[in-house]
Parts: structure tokens; sequence; C-alpha cells
């Protein structure tokens, strides 16, 4: 059965809202059933018409939508909740779901601050309830494979880690002129202390230690606000530190003016390299000193369980960002049915990030902001 | 409202049935009710129940289906049919269920010949209902931009149109593997006449008429079986002419060993040429005789409203394979309901294949098959 | 010690000849010491003074040329003549030249005509001399890695070769603009009875030669004159098939607007295919059905002798046209060497193009134009 | 004429020697007149005979060398001397040679120390004499266009420079291994104080200040060494700030398994976006917020003149690392022959690094390692 799914943020005009809803209709794994979109009750029931939704589940704030589904009956009652608000809209609700039994999705980064994130975790765990945190890029089978290929040691013990996210979206004051996206997000009010590094500079930081499998242990950082006007953060380059003696960069800007999205992570190791970047997704460039370098393929007959559990279609048919974010959505959705069946959920339906992604995120944002201020070289990244 | 949506072949192991269910499902337009999914009931159920359909709505064959849905009040039944069966069971259910006042959606090629094809047309024509031909590449949105570009005279009047299709996974004899996706498609009593020039020529075919927007004229086809005991051919090569003048060649095989299914199209006009690749398929090449080349990008902000209109995400999310398949499914929707409400649809709606696709892949089949067995070097596409 | 080199043709203005030029530099092998660079003698005299010549050994024509050196004591005399004139010319100084004791290095196509190139072979044989034709793209070291990968069955027996040699340089009608390298490339009475599939088709035709090991056996030729006024073909697209079963489609066109010169390869085999092209020419991508992609590259540390040999960087260092060139040039330097010392040349050095291919490549030209006219399909390609 | 070339290193195994060799031919200005190959006599005089060098002009040490020649008339003697020696023996050599008359072609980076570079700057400017220093890759043509472009205020004022060059070959111990080149870039009395930094990191300080335009300011080094028993740094990463309020990145690596010489600079400005890489010499993409992303390309008929300047073939044709490296030679002999004819040598012919870039790079070097070594952030880029 598909697992009843509701939403709170994704009104119109909001860009992951739409997202979140797509990747949830891919592997039919849910039905959305309610939805408070909008703190605007109105445009709430607007959105909520439009995506065929019954008027009374369609709500005008996130409590009454805790409140009113907890009146309907189990079997009909929604299971999960997404919520696709902005930064500061993230803790409150989901501690009230969590607490009273519903599964969360959360976009990233996980709160407004690292302490919201802690309290998150503790209220999560005294649930029992299940969370998952939409970092996407861990969800495309190629940066999936690039992990296993890792963490089996493919290619030898990791000693450079370079990841970087450009945008070039921001590159003038977009808030100024009514997008609302860039309005959100370059208010700290809204988005908390950081601006580029908590947007995308946690996805760049999620996506080095997702596919190393390498802590950070001390960062560097010089975070810019480059366009004149702007209140947070647009730019940011990290020199890193990791447990076990990698070291790498990390570089996160959105006003690299032309760059689009294509967010991009090389890793060496002893006896290997690889390489991957988002606008080639569905390749993966795996490096050898004394031999061809190899492009492993989405879908290619040779990959591992871990790639083909994330992949719907042969070699050569690309799947793209929207696949990549469905793959969070349906293992997400595994694991809560292994746990309404009583069974434990396989590796790769538990291949999903998590509360401690979150922590670890919102702990990112606040060292580097902290970096960022200091005339000291290394901040050690330690998280209380 | 979604529409309400059955489904004939599309049962387990099948490729081409999954790929619907989710492009139908990307952007909310229907909802799978009923299915006839295999020929063996039990299959048909399993799979419905697998897909959480009632059990009621699940048919053992497609003459079920379209009998008992009509039995259902109109605002249950079924108003679009998906046939995703192999080649020699298109036609039949296609006219049964346009009889009776179904649209229809129907994976290529058209049917297992020409006549066929041709008796469909006038089936739909006396019907009054839509059909959509899933020539799924067609649905990128840079491919659209290919054709507004040349459509609009921007590289100026077509001199040469190469299409390729180049495909490996037919390379060795498959079909005496238990491989079923190889069987049907080497069996002519199911495909056809042709094997590739029937399953991915056409996709070639239609590719390149779609994006030059040319009319074939003539043709010099060397048609190829290469793997002993293969029943069909598996590759083939053909000399185009075109209407107006352009020429051109077309390669589609399927013993390309190693080859993924990296569909690719140039035109070259008197001013300017067009490149695009299915394994590159956000970026469409636009050269210049005295500029430097451009790179056109799906959702890159000066793309025009056929192209936006088919595209989800902002620049530098890879869209894929499943997103240009839900582009077709996308516009029949919109197609469809500008019916339901007596209106007009829009340009970017109606633009999909239909029925005289169809004709045009299934008069290729037959042209093709035919010049490659012949001595004379030009045959001319006579459509009767 | 350096070989002595004299030129005929390569004036100012000469594309070619400048090219040659580099090449013999490149490696250190050759010392210019004469040169008829331009049937007008001033200009010749003028080029040689350019290039730092002595004056008496500048001269007005060929005949002068190859006359006055023999007056010269052996030590001092030409050793090798590089022929760098338009097609007609190509013949009668070759001739006198291995008449009378020189080798030659002769700009592609061979001759002007298919008897011209076969009396050639009779003359070079008479004479003890040996002979380098300059196609240039087999000196790459991945192209030549890739014969080997071939040659030694390593992608199985060939079934498919794809050749694609696609330029835009002639999409309007230079001739008409004073442009010199136009002009005579696009007048029957310099360039022969063929036009862009003399010049770049024989270049395409010799690289798919040279990578499959396979020598064609029939062809089918769609051939074109595009752009109003040339007198030339300047289009074409051939169907082949190849003794030993294989079978594949050549493409040379010179309208193709905005096209650069991205000659470019595909051998598919039994286990495996090879795609090269030279805008990535460092770079030979080798595809299996059962594994990664495998990128070889220039400089490799895994390449063979026959790519090394050929190669004078570590990788990384892109290699590109010129140093293709001066391969031909080295080792063709190489072979007169050994001979020079009665040694047996290596397989490496004696790896260069010669008569044969020439007595080919006139040969295609002359199949090629016959088959363009034909309402034939399939015209044998036999060489009496 | 060409100009009379004396080389002092480059003996047998050396492989930047037979580059500048290579590079020295390619355009026919120089002709190599003596040299010191080897501090071994019988080894120069046997690679002297190699070259085909007098044996009289082939040296067993520079001081003979400088000693000898000038005892030669002058219409013998070497005009230019390349030093091509490892960084300890860069300094002495080049001040005797422009003390006693010789312009220098100098490898990089430019001496021992800073204060060498200072001193040799002094000795430069008291004898007139020129100084070439061979940063091949600001002799890249599309380098110089994007030079070119960011000059003349086509992408704005500059906000970002990343800088990044990654290779592999030192991932091993390979100075243990008996490889000459590994042993004299890692040992610190050979080398001097840095080893990836002086070796390639110097390379990519140099192409992201030639490229850009801006001066460094301050930076914030990671030096790393990675391989257990080497003497000096095998890695590093730096943050950048500029004069002007630019900042970036820059990584050079010896240690990252697999990589080959893949240097790379990204610029991003108010308006617009540049990015080069060498894999892919010829092409240069530029990038726009608000239009295609475009494809310079080498050769392309609208490049600018400091791009065809640099270019030896049309469009198409690749030139690579051994043109670049030429280019530099060219554009020193065109200077040189201006002098020698009391005339004003062009703003093209002018374009070479010399010893201003070889005090920055020394000054890079002895402050990436200072930076390595502080627990400060910022280290002021100052130079006295």
């Amino acid at each position: 059965m598909k697992l009843r799914l509701g939403m709170i943020g994704g009104g119109p005009g909001a860009f992951i809202g739409a997202v979140h809803r797509i990747a949830a209709r891919i592997d039919d794994d849910y039905q959305l059933v309610c939805g408070a979109f909008s703190s605007d009750a109105a445009k709430s029931k607007a959105m909520g018409a439009t995506l065929g939704l019954e008027e009374t589940r369609t709500y005008g704030s996130y409590e009454e939508l805790i409140a009113h589904e907890l009146q309907l009956p189990e079997q009909q009652r929604a299971q999960v909740i997404s919520i696709v608000t902005p930064n500061h809209l993230h803790f409150q609700p989901a501690k009230l779901a969590l607490k009273n039994g519903f599964h969360v999705i959360l976009d990233k980064p996980a709160t407004f601050s690292l302490e919201e994130a802690l309290a998150l975790k503790a209220v999560m765990q005294a649930s029992g309830k299940q969370l998952c945190l939409t970092h996407t890029y861990t969800g495309y089978p190629m940066v999936k494979e690039a992990r296993r290929l890792v963490a089996t040691g493919a290619i030898g013990k990791v000693r450079k880690i370079y990841v970087q996210y450009a945008q070039g979206w921001l590159s003038q004051l977009e808030e100024g002129t009514g997008n609302k996206q860039a309005a959100w997000r370059t208010d700290p009010s809204k988005s908390g202390i950081a601006g580029a590094m908590g947007d995308i500079g946690t996805h760049a930081f999620n996506l080095a230690e997702y596919v190393s499998g390498c802590s950070l242990s001390h960062l560097c950082a010089d975070i810019n606000t480059v366009v004149a006007g702007r209140q947070l953060d647009d730019d940011g380059a990290v020199l890193l530190k990791f447990e076990g003696g990698a070291s790498g960069v990390l570089v996160a800007t959105q006003i690299a003016t032309g760059a689009e999205n294509n967010i991009q992570v090389s890793i060496y190791g002893e006896k290997g390299g690889l390489e991957w970047q988002q606008n080639n997704a569905n390749s993966l460039t795996v490096r050898w000193p004394d031999k061809p370098a190899e492009t492993w393929r989405t879908g290619g007959s040779y990959t591992s369980s871990v790639a083909t559990h994330n992949t719907r279609t042969p070699a050569g048919h690309p799947e793209g960002y929207l696949e990549a974010f469905a793959n969070l959505y349906h293992n997400f959705a595994l694991t809560i049915r292994a746990a309404l069946a009583n069974q434990t959920a396989s590796a790769e339906a538990l291949d999903y990030p998590g509360i401690e992604e979150g922590i670890r995120g919102m702990a990112f944002i606040e060292h580097v902001i902290t970096s960022g201020k200091s005339d000291i070289k290394w901040t050690p990244f330690i998280i209380d």
C-alpha cells in the first residue's frame, strides 16, 4: 500500500515543494493526502485544490494539520509529513509531527540552528519515528557507487577530498527584485546565520563526507558577501582536514556568474581516484595510476546492487535530479514499510540521509561561519 | 482532476510498461485505475495488486478491460488507455479502445504493419478521440528547442540531417538466453517485418523528421542480420533524401558492442548547425560559421516557451529520459483536458507524436526493408 | 645526421606546406635544404629567403630543382622531396624525384587519377626509393593504439565501421571570394574528379581501413554538390561493405555549417568497441558489454609501444595535429635511415602510409564518384 | 635569420630539455648551436652528437659554454641560452649568461629562492638583455583569449579565481625508485623549499594572475607531505585574496592518484565567467547569466589577434602543449629580433612571461610555505 503523505510548505511559487511532490510520485510509494501549503489559508486551499486534495484536508497551519489528522482514523491519517518550508520553519513542525507519531521528511538544512538539530534528534529518538533529510545528491546511483568503491577499499586510503558547488543565480541582488527564492534564502531571520554555506555548502559538505566515508575534523574558511547589500554570505571556500588524515577543499558560491548547478566531488586515495559531477550525473570516472580510466555508468551491467537498487532504466537512458530525489523518498518508504511490517530494512533501504547528517550539516554551518570570522587558521570541528 | 488511466500490457518483467507508469505519474495528470497487464489473468491480477488497483479492475485481456470499463459509470471509467504490448498486439486493442470512446497512448512503433496504421487512423478519425505515440526522444526540451530553431530559420535552409541510434545489447543472441525483451523484439510474429529498424530505427527516423521539419522522399538502405541465428535485422544504415533538397544518413544498430543508447541527431543548414545527443540530453550545441558555438541548456533563462513548458527544474538540475517521456504524457493530458473543457489546446500541449508519426514510422519500416532487399539504389518514400 | 629535405610547393598562402615544414622540424630528423615553392620564380625565391635557404637552392620549378640538386655532391644534395602541390601536380614531380633517386613525401590524395597512382607505384618499385603519403590522422598515437587493439583481437571480429569527417568551411561559395585553398580544391582541373571526397573522403576512408584492418569490397554512394555554382562534390555519404563481413558508413562533407574538422571513427567488434575523434585526440574510448568503458590516453603508462613510439610527452600534455603529422615524418625518417644503414626498419618505423594507401585512396575516389552516378546500389571496389 | 641557441641542462633522461628543443624548432626561429647538457662532459658530448652539434661546441659546464662561446666571432656565437637544469642551477648560469650578453630562456620556477630571483632581475636590468620564463600554460591561445576577455571587461569586475593543478605521478615514493625526475624535484637541495608548490603551484599561480589580471594580496595555505619519506610538500591548497577584491582558491597536488596534468582555471566576474582546462586546451568556455554559454575555439574565425598570433592551423586541428611552449619561444624570438633591428616589439611578441613573473613565483613559494607553517589565517603577500 502507498504511504499517506502530508506536506507542510510548498505553496505556489515554491521551488522545492514541487520537487518533493514529483519525487514522492515517481516510484508510487506515497499518496499525498493532506497539506498546509501556506500560512495563508486561502492560498493553502487553492494549492490543495490544484493538487486534488479534499478540502477538509488542506490546512492553514502545520498545527492545524497535525491536530486534525490525529482526529482521523488511523487508516486515513497521514503517515509521513514532508516539511519543505524555509529553514526557520523546520524545527517546530518536525518536532510536533514526530511527537504525534508521524514520520518526517525534512528539506535541508535540518533546522535554523545546531541547537535545534540536536533537540530534534532527542525528539526523534523519543518518538520512535523516522526522519529523512533530503540531501538530494547522495541519491544519485553513481554517487552511491562511488561511496561503495571507497568503502570497499578500491581506491585505497583516502587522501584528498575536493568538493565544489558553484552557482551563479545570486550574482546580482536578486532579493531586491521580488524573487521569492532569493528573498528568504538571503534573509537571516529565515535562513539562519548562513546564506550560501547553508543553502549549498551543506550539500557539498554532506556529499564529501558521504562519498569519502571520512569525518571532518578541522576547517579553515574564507566566507564572503560579494554582492553589495546582501545580508548573508553568498560565497565561500574552506580548507578541510578529516579524521584519519585526508584533507581537502570545499567551494560553495552563488555568485559565479553563468555557473549552473554543477556540484562535483573528486576523491583520491592511495590506489586510485574518483570523479563525479552533476552535469554528467550518470557517469563516474574511476582513475588508476597504471591502467585506463574507467567510466562507470548508471544502469551498467557491472554496477553493484547499491547502484542498481537506485536505478530505474538500462544504461544510456539518463536519470536525473528528480530520480535522485526520488531515491531518497523510495528508500525512506522501504524503511517505513519494513518497520510497519516489523521487519529489518535492507541496507539499500536504509541508505538515506537522516538526523545525524542534519546535525553534522548544522554544525558545519556554525563552524564555517565561526571560522570565517576567525584570525586563527584551523577551527576544530566539534559537536558537543 | 486527474485523468483516469488504464493500461494494456506492462506485466512483470516488461521494461516499457514501468516506464509508462512512471511517466504518467511524474506530472500528476493521471491516476492508474485499471489494467490488463498480462494475458495470464493470474499474472495480471498479481501486477494489479502490486500497483494498488482494485481487484475488479484488473483484467485478463484487453477485451475484458474495455467491456467491463464500459459498464462502469462514466465518472469512474478509464478515460485513457496506454497500450504497451509488443507490436503485434497494438492494433486490435487500440482500435477497440478508440471505437469505445477511450483516448489511446500507444507505444511505438504504431502497429504491426503500415496497413494497420492506416486503418487505425481511420478508426481514430471516426472516433473523435486522441492518440499519442510515445516517441520519447521528441519529449526532450532541447530536442524541442532544436526543432524550434530550425523552424524559425535560425540555421537557414536545412542541408544535412544525420541521425544515429547505436545500441550494443543485442550483440549476442540474447533471445536464446531467456531475455524476454530480446525474445519478442527479434520474433517476426511479434515485432513485424523489422527488428532494429522497427525498434529503434523508427525512433531515429521520427527524431530526424521532427527536428528538421523535413519529410523523407527517398531512401537507400543497407539492412543486416549480423548475429547468426537471429530472425530479423539487427543492424542497418540508410542514405536519406528529403523533400526540399536536404539529404542525410540514418544509422540504427543493436550490435554495436558496448554502445549504450546514445541516440543523436545533427542538422546543418545554410547558416548554422545543431547537434544533440541523449547522453548529454540537457545540452544543445548550436554552431555558427563566424562566432563561437553555443551550448543551450535545459532550464536556461534564455530558452523559449517550447522548452520551458517541457522543463520542471532550473538549469543545472539534469532532467532525463523519464522526464522526456513524461512530457509526452503531460502534453497529451493537456490536450485531452482542453477537449473535455471544449477549449483549444495550446501549441505546446499539441506537441506530441500521434497517428501521423505512427503511419510515417510504419511506412519507414516497410520502405527500409524493401530498400534493403533491392538492387536499385533509391527507393521512393511514398505513402498511399 | 639529419636528412636533407627539399620541398615542391608550399609557397606563400599555402596551408599544407607550412604544416609539412613544421612536421619535418618537430623531431629534428630533417633539414630543409632546397625548394621550388612556387611556379613563379620570384615568389619561390622570396619564400626560400624567408625560410633561410641559400638562394641557389631555391628553384622556380620542380624540374629545375631535381636537375640542379643532382649536380650537387651527394653529401649536399637533398635526399627526400616533399611534394605539397595541388593534386594535378603530384605525379610528375613525384615520378621525376623517384626516378632520380630521391625519396618522396607526398601530400594526399596521391595523384590526380588512379591511373597515375598505379603508374607511380611502378616508378617507385623500379626506383628502390621510399614514398610516404601524408594521411595525417593515422599518425595519432591513439589511432595507432586503436588499430593495435583491433589487430590483436581485443574487440573480436570487426562488425561495424563508422567514419565521419564533417567540415563547414565550404558552406558558402568560398572559391568565389579569392580563397586560394577553396579555389584549387573545387577546381576539377587541379583536384581531379572529386572535391570533398578527394580532399577529406580519402582521409576518412584511409582511417577506416587503417584502424579496422578491413578492406573495402563494395560501396554505395550519395554524392552531392550542395552549394550552387560549385564544380565538384562538396558532400557525400557512403554505405560500405568490407571483405570479411564488416559493414559501415562513411560521411564526408564540407558544407556542414559550423563544423570544424572533427574526423572520427568508431569500430565495433564481437567483443567490444572503439571510438576516437580528433577533437579529443588524446583519448581513445574502449567499450565493453560487461564492464566500464575505458579511456586510453596518449602517454598513459599502460599504452603499448606502438603508441609510446609516437608520443613525446607524458599523459596529460596534449599532443595535436602537428605532432600526428610529425609522426609520419619521423617514422619515414627512421625507415630511410635504416635503409641507409642497410638495416631493417622496425615495425614502428614502417608504420606510415605509402603508395598502397595512395592507390586505394585514388580507387576510392574513382569508385565513389562512379557509385554516386549509378542507379545500381552496390558498386564493387576493384583495383585492377 | 634564425637565432643561435645554446642550452644548459637537458641531457639524457631529462624531460623538459627535450620539450624546450622541440619548442625552439617548431616555428624555426632558432638554431641550436651549442650546449652544456650535463655536468658529466662525456654525457654532454654524447648528447651534443645526438643533436648534431659540432663537438667543439658541446661543453661540460655552463662556465665553459659561456667562456668558449664568447671567444667565437659574434656571427657564430650563441645569442640565446636556454637553462633547463634543476632549480638550484638556474641562477648562476642565468646570471653569467646575462652578464656576458646572452639573452636567457629559463625554465620555471625562476630560481632556488626569492632572493636569487630579485638578484637576477638586477643583473638582467644591468645587462640590457631579455629573459623569458617558460610558464607554458600561458602560451595556449585560448588562455590568451581568456586574458584578453577579462582585460577588456567582457566578464566585468573579477570576483572569483579558481585554479587547480592536480597530478598523480608522485602518489608513491617515486624518488626511491630511480626516477630522476622525481628525485630532484623532491630534493630540497635541488628544488628549494617547496616541492609541489614550486613545481606546479607556481604554474597555477602564474596562470591565475595572468588570466585574471589580478595581483595576489593575501594567502592562507594548507601544505602537506602526504607520501611517507618524502622531503618536500607534495600537496597543497591555498585560499587567495587579490588586490581589488577578488578571492579564490589554488589547488596543487602531485598525489592525486590517477590524475594526469589537467591544469584548469575558472574566473567569474560581475557579468560572466570563463573556464579553461588543459585537457580540452583548444576550447574556452564563456558563461553568461542570460544567454547560452559559448565555446571559443583555437583557430576560430572570430578569435582575436592575440589568439591567432599564437595559432598555426585552422580551427579543428588541435594544437597542444608543445605548441603552447613554442609560442613562448616564438614570441621571445620576435622580441629579440625587434631589438636587434632597433624596433619596438609588438604587444603580441612581448606577451611572454619574464623576470617579474619569476619574482612573483618565487615570492609565492616563500609565502605559501610560510603560510603553511603558520597558525595565523592570512599571510600578506608582500615582495620587498
